[in-house]
């Protein structure tokens, strides 16, 4: 049985069996499917935050949108999680196809910690763009003479902060699925 | 040597010299003390920023502040970058530590890679939110009815821009830390 220099390893040191790998394939799958599903309700419910309201210019009312394409940050949130969507869908496939073969899982292992933390990169920035500049919007900003926009534009303000509760969820995830990846590594190394 | 159901093991069950790894862990050190160091120069930058310009309000001319303190954003950056240079401190130290320790060097990767991206996760989205809220202090946003501050505050833009962008750099460095670490993690791997 595998050598090792750790006494705890010693008294248990049966090798992983095959089906402990399945088992940590099978999390991965469904982690990656809640990351797609985050990703999903993150970007439909942004999308979906247009408001036009009345407000009064030079005494007239004008009709007035807020949407999220008024805003680079955004944008930008709306670009990372069709990304980080697209990305879990792939990379749910592979994961599901790598199940069937024992022999090409460690270099999978590796891609996915490679991408993920990319990804994680990439949607982390996003989440913290969205809720710096939605912090604005909810409370303004007097030191720099920024008005709050909550009061008036109700549902894009709701939408927002549930697009970002959901972002955050999907930051989760994506850092859970480093993790797994990780420890499925290591538990590939012998002691 | 370890035993593996994986045929491609007993084929070539050469396990990495340990040169290779002391030199994984050369890199590691190099990558943290440059994180240290992009911690620390976004940190001073940031608060250094502080710049009073006199405003006119209602005619007349008022000392008005711009610092960073105002913003929870800011704040929130400051305050993550400020975790990342103690974390960053303290896991040289580590790696440092390691080097010697050949039997150890497998858990610290593991380790390395859960702190490394929960790390990544916090200052991505820290110079994610300064990006957003930053970029509306650039250009202002017209819908939104939010006034550009960088034409009276050059001082404070210009840290905030250079603050972010060592910022930014600090998140790649953290990327190529996780990839180096389960770069490394692979290789103890028998094919």
């Amino acid at each position: 049985m595998a050598s090792s220099g750790d006494p705890e390893f010693i008294s248990s040191s049966t090798p992983l069996p095959p089906d402990g790998n399945d088992n940590y394939f099978k999390f991965d799958v469904i982690l990656r499917f809640l990351l797609f599903a985050a990703s999903l309700v993150t970007v439909v419910v942004m999308v979906t935050s247009n408001e036009t309201k009345l407000v009064l210019f030079q005494g007239i009312p004008v009709p007035q949108p807020a949407k999220f394409g008024y805003s680079p940050a955004f944008i930008y949130f709306v670009t990372a999680f069709s990304v980080s969507g697209l990305y879990s869908i792939i990379t749910t496939l592979a994961s599901l196809s790598v199940v069937k073969k024992p022999h090409l899982k460690t270099n999978f292992l590796l891609h996915f910690i490679f991408w993920d933390s990319l990804i994680l990169g990439i949607i982390a920035s996003a989440t913290g763009a969205v809720g710096g500049v939605a912090y604005v919007g909810l409370k303004g900003n007097k030191h720099l003479g920024w008005g709050k926009i909550c009061g008036t534009y109700d549902k894009f303000c709701s939408h927002t902060a549930g697009s970002f509760a959901v972002a955050l969820f999907g930051c989760v995830v994506t850092l859970l699925l480093i993790w797994l990846s990780a420890y499925a590594m290591q538990r590939r190394i012998p002691k």
